[in-house]
């Protein structure tokens, strides 16, 4: 058994740079076990081209000779011996190749001889991708876990409806070109953030948790295998801007996978060190920061025990002449010819309907990016952070272009706490968002040159089933008979989330023309919706004035995770059991295809189904960062580099 | 208030034949109560094209003033007013004008005018769509209830893959075109069967249970304004030929929209009626019947309570000329160059799994369409139905083209009934299918000129959130450590249902080259999947051998509708308690946009995000059904005829 099998059946696109891994496994005892419990450590690995000879790996790539390396790791095979705590033990023997490269279109076998003849092969494809740039700017919008059943919910409470025909739609609708990609994991079918992200910056698949690397098994996080992500490229293949923008805390991992490579996403300190400074442990490309780097997570920048080795990164991105900006109103005011450092919260920022509706819920937060303890109030949205980012961009890239990722981070976030409102309101703002780039590029004369692309991660099993009477539920005494409030069919009924209550002025919103949010939050009649899986919780189907959502809590008293219904959460509801595990307080992620919608000079690559990592492709081919070329190494830098070994 | 109101923003197509409902309503008593309580009879109604002068609708479509009708009804404005049993009263003044068409693009205005100055204005249009049929042949597969989500879990318990890259993919898959559309309907945001059909064959949002007609307040679920079908206005305008394959029972509302026009779906008798001679109560299109009509509802046609005035529908059938069939080894060899009427078993017909895996499920029914009380053992699937019925229509309309409807409806039969293995079942058959109907379309030299759509008309809020160890499950003792074996993110795994148990033949299948179901259904790693609403229910994720899951039941002893866990259902699983109303035995349908995925000739206008009416259009398109022209009535049949007025 060895990693490298991990790795079979990946691609690669012309000249992206990446490591390999090697183990062979030795497994001591389990179902798994072999006689031989020493990991052969004289395994060769080649690597041939199809039709050509195999080479060995180092003769191919004009590396040396890695260095043998060895550990052990254990593991549990199922629930039973996990019980039992019965874990199976394995040994391994290693090596890693740094910074190597593929450049010939072509199909390729990676050979490893270990035990005397015992072969392990991967199947690897470096993609024929013309290098002819066709956009000159892409932007990438992710809605983390977004899929269409909730975009389909979120128009329905903003849009009106006459008589079944829709008034006005969602800038998404507009767009002429859907694809549908598949997001499962390496591993697992289900993923999460960071193995997705990996996948669409990368074009490899990855595992749960990891950032832009192959995950191995050495104790390290750090020494994992990497892979070169778009923004890698992109800054060195034409030195174009960078943008990453988010609403979560920046070193979460749909941000993080542009430029960390670990296989653990938690390590957000040094996920933030690798915005600034890129991979500093293994040579690798020559990063420099991207030009824009907009979100929350002040508590990996002012200096503490969660910022790298304690430092100051609000310093550290100054000393290297970044602007730094920590609210909204120094955004909008700062100098755009410069590299900008905007981060506006602790933690993940303020949600939509809190910063628009439920304002008082920004006060007493504690969450101010100074690290003083005091509310972080003036928060941008994804839209003010975009359209800045993009001014910015465009001001320092105009002629190289640019590459921004811009994520609402909090659709996802929400969907985990079950507040639906919160997360259709953070779809809402994506949305409004993608039509302000989009007229903010037509102003800059950049749409033509410009590739949009709206797309999401992963899935949460969400959707809207019927409406909710909820002046009807709260008046009933029982659980069976709360549920009678709930209308399905024709018992539906019309959104009521369009009608302004002008007796209610506080939630009648008004907005301006061409922006479309619910003009009333806190209808009689809301939505019946949900997951299909959740953790104990009680529905009342109302909005969560207060706050984000907290569905079930731990009241067991113990210092153990066993969570049941927050008493505090959906009064007047009804209580409904999970059927997440009882440790899980929130929901999960689901496996559904998510959408993407394209528009730009290269749309019509976006359309049919496809995998995540074939978006990466579809994107290096609008932006030209295929290098076809005969193979070589990865010692070069810059535009159409080819080097032979 | 008219229900006029009704019909604004009502789209048509140049050509299309309807009828218009006038309704004047006099709300007695509630909160609409008017103090002048008889509706005023002596209003006037008016059609104005844009920029032209008002004519009474009379001169406009050269018919005769229609008869004044009268009514009264009833109504419940809240579930208030329901438990208190005080129901609202309206009185009626009402007209109906019968088979009118407009034929000139254009907007529209349709005024009513009542008690002395009151008007109530709809805005129609005619819509712009060019003559030219640019496909020959159209068949359009109905995935009933199909979403993103189920086709992401059908491809995954069907497809293998290799290190998270997927080595075959579903038909369905492979097509270049993808569209979303909107469901929702004309009063309410979910929409059941009937109504999504109407949307998609006639261009017009309609009600919940309404099949080809605006819904009228009238006592006769027969006099309701209808609206021309495509399989009508196919027939009409080119006579070409038509059939209408499904799994459900025939007089189910997908099929039944085709050709019946009533606003309740439950008149199944008068919809195998109107399937052989269309519409007889009012004058409309001379419908001769299609060439081909297969499913299940053996019911509707032997002499019995529930076939149309107790006739026997085979003979009926048989001497208007068609063949008659009642298993698949009589449809294998019967006569292709006469219509045929198959009919394969009483209710629904059998599903994929128990045809293919659990056969002994197909015996002891009462099922067989004779009438007979034995069992349907040999019905055919939906795959050798689509396949007969192409090879009928190519053989009858070689030369006029066909429309050729095929459903698989149990998806969202198995999905009411939360059996997700037996809905992901039916998901597969109709993957298959496209795939088997594009080769023999090949085969028959016709697949370049026919359009193929693969699509559905709702939702169910299904999603995967991972895997069940159902033997750890098994092996616990509570309902809460049950739940620990749910594996999600990385704990999902990979599918285990495309590796064969050896160990089990039962249940270890091989299918034939490119053809792609689970190999085992019953593996101990299960997907962990579910809807968002539900009864209650206990789970334990495992495929039910026995037939049709039945989660729920009414266990009260009482004659009302109070249904608990089916004791006898999910054994050894936990149980769920609901959050649908606890007069619900099974799921429900949901909001979210669902797939369209198309290709041929003109598979490019069906991209982007659409209602579903605009299906309609597009199809109509497609077959050059469009039949501009100066404005006219509807006295005329055949190819481009205009009439003016």
């Amino acid at each position: 058994m060895a990693v490298i099998d991990l790795c079979n059946r990946a691609d690669f696109l012309p000249g992206q740079r990446f490591d390999i891994r090697l183990e062979v496994h030795a497994p001591v005892n389990g179902s798994e076990a072999r006689a031989n419990t020493t990991p052969d450590s004289n395994f060769t690995f080649t690597i041939a081209r199809a039709g050509a000879q195999a080479q060995s790996a180092t003769t191919y790539f004009s590396v040396a000779e890695p260095r043998l390396e060895t550990w052990n790791f254990t593991w549990f095979e199922d629930l039973f011996a996990q019980d039992a705590g019965r874990p199976s033990l394995v040994r391994v023997a290693a090596k890693a190749y740094r910074n190597v490269v593929l450049t010939e279109p072509g199909e390729y076998t990676a050979t490893l001889m270990y035990y005397n003849g015992s072969t392990t092969v991967a199947n690897w494809r470096v993609r024929d991708i013309p290098p002819r740039r066709t956009a000159k700017n892409l932007v990438l919008f992710i809605g983390d876990g977004m899929t269409t059943n909730m975009i389909t919910a979120a128009r329905l409470i903003a849009h009106k409806m006459v008589n079944g025909r829709y008034q006005s739609t969602m800038a998404m609708d507009k767009f002429p070109v859907i694809g549908h990609q598949m997001t499962h994991s390496l591993d697992s079918f289900i993923t999460d953030s960071a193995n997705s992200a990996t996948a669409l910056y990368s074009g490899h698949k990855s595992t749960v948790n990891a950032l832009g690397v192959y995950a191995d098994s050495s104790r390290s996080p750090a020494d994992d295998p990497k892979v070169e992500s778009i923004a890698e490229i992109f800054r060195r293949v034409y030195n174009g801007g960078v943008g990453i923008v988010s609403t979560a805390f920046i070193a979460d991992a749909t941000p993080a996978a542009l430029t960390a490579h670990t296989r653990d996403r938690s390590r957000y300190g040094e996920v933030v060190d690798s915005f600034l400074n890129g991979i500093t442990n293994y040579t690798w490309t020559n990063w420099t920061g991207p030009d824009v780097l907009f979100g929350g997570g002040a508590e990996q920048f002012f200096p503490n025990r969660r910022s790298f080795q304690g430092r100051d990164y609000y310093a550290e991105f100054a000393n290297r002449g970044y602007n730094v900006v920590l609210n909204n109103t120094a955004l909008q005011v700062t100098d755009t010819s410069k590299k900008t450092l905007g981060i506006f919260s602790v933690s993940n920022m303020a949600k939509w309907l809190d910063r628009n509706v439920y304002t008082r819920n920004l006060f007493g937060q504690r969450n101010s990016p100074d690290g003083r303890n005091g509310s972080a109030a003036d928060q941008p949205g994804l839209k003010e952070m975009t359209l800045k980012a993009i001014e910015i961009l465009n001001e320092r890239h105009g002629d190289d272009g640019f590459f921004l990722m811009s994520e609402a981070a909090s659709i996802d976030k929400m969907m985990h706490s079950l507040d639906y409102d919160r997360a259709l309101g953070e779809l809402l703002e994506l949305d409004d968002t993608v039509k302000a780039t989009m007229e903010y590029l037509e102003e800059l004369g950049q749409l033509e040159d410009t590739q949009i692309i709206v797309t999401a991660d992963h899935g949460h099993g969400f959707d809207v089933m019927g409406s909710v009477d909820t002046r009807y539920l709260q008046a009933q005494n029982n659980d069976r008979r709360k549920r009678d409030a709930i209308g399905t069919y024709e018992n539906s009924g019309l959104s009521q989330y369009t009608v302004p209550d002008r007796s209610r002025n506080d939630t009648s919103l008004v907005y301006t023309n061409g922006t479309y949010f619910p003009a009333n939050w806190d209808p009689r009649y809301t939505l019946f919706s949900g997951l299909a899986a959740n953790p104990d919780r009680r529905e009342n189907y109302t909005v969560h004035k207060d706050g984000v959502r907290v569905p079930a809590l731990n009241r067991t008293g113990l210092p153990i995770d066993d969570y049941y219904v927050n008493d505090r959460d959906g009064l007047g509801g009804f209580v409904i059991n999970g059927t997440l595990p009882t440790t899980a307080d929130q929901g999960v992620h689901s496996l559904t295809d998510v959408p993407v919608y394209a528009q730009g000079p290269c749309q019509d690559i976006f359309g049919g189904t496809y995998g995540n990592i074939d978006v990466f492709y579809r994107m290096a081919e609008c932006l030209g960062l295929s290098q076809p070329g005969r193979h070589g190494n990865g010692n070069g830098n810059g535009r159409n580099q080819n080097s032979s070994s």
